[in-house]
């Protein structure tokens, strides 16, 4: 065999020995992460007696998985903020998500009345002349003055999420005296108005939380965000409602119902 | 004046000038966010000419804002990986985020159709016995064999989601003989049941992607994931398809229309 033949036959079992590692390791990862969806689950449906995961050797028997991949999915979900570990006890669920609904047009406190109570901090509120996509959605002339007004929104006191509101000035006068801290938007458009709500555009993102908007929302720089872009309608069709909203990626659940037929 | 109250004379004013200045860096940020949402919802519907942003002392103009603002706004949107900006060009679009129905209960290649191809990378696919957690919801008994399939998903190319499924045996076989790299699991569940789905309960998360579902997203670490959770049922009531999916949080939105009333 010729010497270079030899070097490339070393190189090549070297490559094949980087290989296995590399395959055995994202073996493992993806295992991992496959358990921790399934764990993802149960943690976020309440499925875990007294919130505390079960002991590792009997999670690996459970769910036929090494112990070195049970304490892989436990870290993947500890970093995320959803478990963690207390020495003498265990693994103990230590976040709430909490589910908005995604069927019906509804307010935040509306849709998580049974989980606590919402209040809103109202950190800026006033009219200001609508810039040209604000003005378009609204459908009011580019200009004329919309109340806007940013709200840092929390349940039982925790930071749920952001929202930056437009909405036209002929209903948001009205708004101005009102008891934001303490009611929905919805619901004050609906007293208001005097009509029902009909429906809404929604647009929903995960984005990183930018710094200035993670330190509002006490959360991690660079946190994941749900963003949700609504455009609510009145009853009779009118846009009244233009909301951009960041809800704390580990505080929220959207959840709602497909159909396969319109 | 004794000496003391000089002192605290002195800690207050200083006490007044870092607030001032903290309040107008608050508001600058504030201001940059409004923009910056405004700004991303022209950039996500395709509103700007050649896909090129206007000049800064136009955007300064349009919306009202200081030249010191917009820049804060499009450092944000690059921030995100939505815009950069081009030396003698200005600021352009880069990425592209493609919008998910979320009215009907769709697959991937099927939701996407006009703006290009899906390909399914299978990494992993084979029968798994099923966890309690799956079986319960797959109305299987636990331990029984469901087919588990691992896929990355790309759209012309890019990686867009990485998909786990669970699929219950007796119609996960005729699976495994399919063209699982071109066709949506939907389009096959349909096929071989001779059925259509019927609906499918969601939630939806955004969270922060782990080091190693980030590598084969071939996303930034930490990136923010649209993470989709999906029970679908046949047009009979019966589940059949389990699955855990990782949108990029940059490439994806999700949009639908919500009633207020049911």
């Amino acid at each position: 065999m010729p010497p270079s033949d030899r070097i490339r036959d070393h190189a090549g079992q070297g490559a094949t020995t980087v290989a296995a590692h590399r395959a055995r390791r994202r073996l493992r990862a993806d295992q991992a992460r496959q358990l921790a969806d399934l764990l993802r689950h149960q943690i976020l449906t309440g499925g875990f007696t007294d919130d505390t995961l079960p002991h590792e050797s009997t999670l690996a028997t459970d769910y036929r998985a090494s112990r070195n991949t049970v304490r892989l999915a436990l870290d993947l979900l500890r970093a995320e903020g959803l478990v963690d570990r207390l020495p003498g006890v265990g693994t103990v669920v230590v976040a709430q998500k909490y589910p908005h609904g995604l069927d019906r047009l509804m307010g935040l406190a509306e849709t998580l009345h049974e989980h606590g109570t919402v209040t809103n901090e109202v950190r800026t509120m006033g009219p200001a002349p609508a810039p040209a996509p604000v003005a378009e959605r609204l459908q009011v002339t580019p200009g004329t003055d919309v109340l806007y007004i940013e709200r840092l929104r929390r349940l039982n006191g925790l930071p749920l999420s952001l929202d930056l509101t437009y909405i036209p000035l002929d209903i948001g006068t009205a708004l101005l005296g009102a008891d934001l801290e303490n009611t929905d938007v919805f619901r004050l458009l609906e007293t208001i108005t005097g009509q029902r709500l009909g429906h809404a555009e929604i647009t929903l993102e995960a984005v990183n939380a930018d710094t200035h908007s993670a330190a509002v929302l006490e959360a991690p720089r660079g946190a994941a965000v749900l963003m949700l872009e609504r455009l609510t309608h009145l009853a009779d069709g009118r846009p009244v409602d233009l909301e951009f909203i960041r809800f704390r990626g580990d505080r929220i659940t959207m959840s709602g119902l497909l159909h396969r037929s319109l």
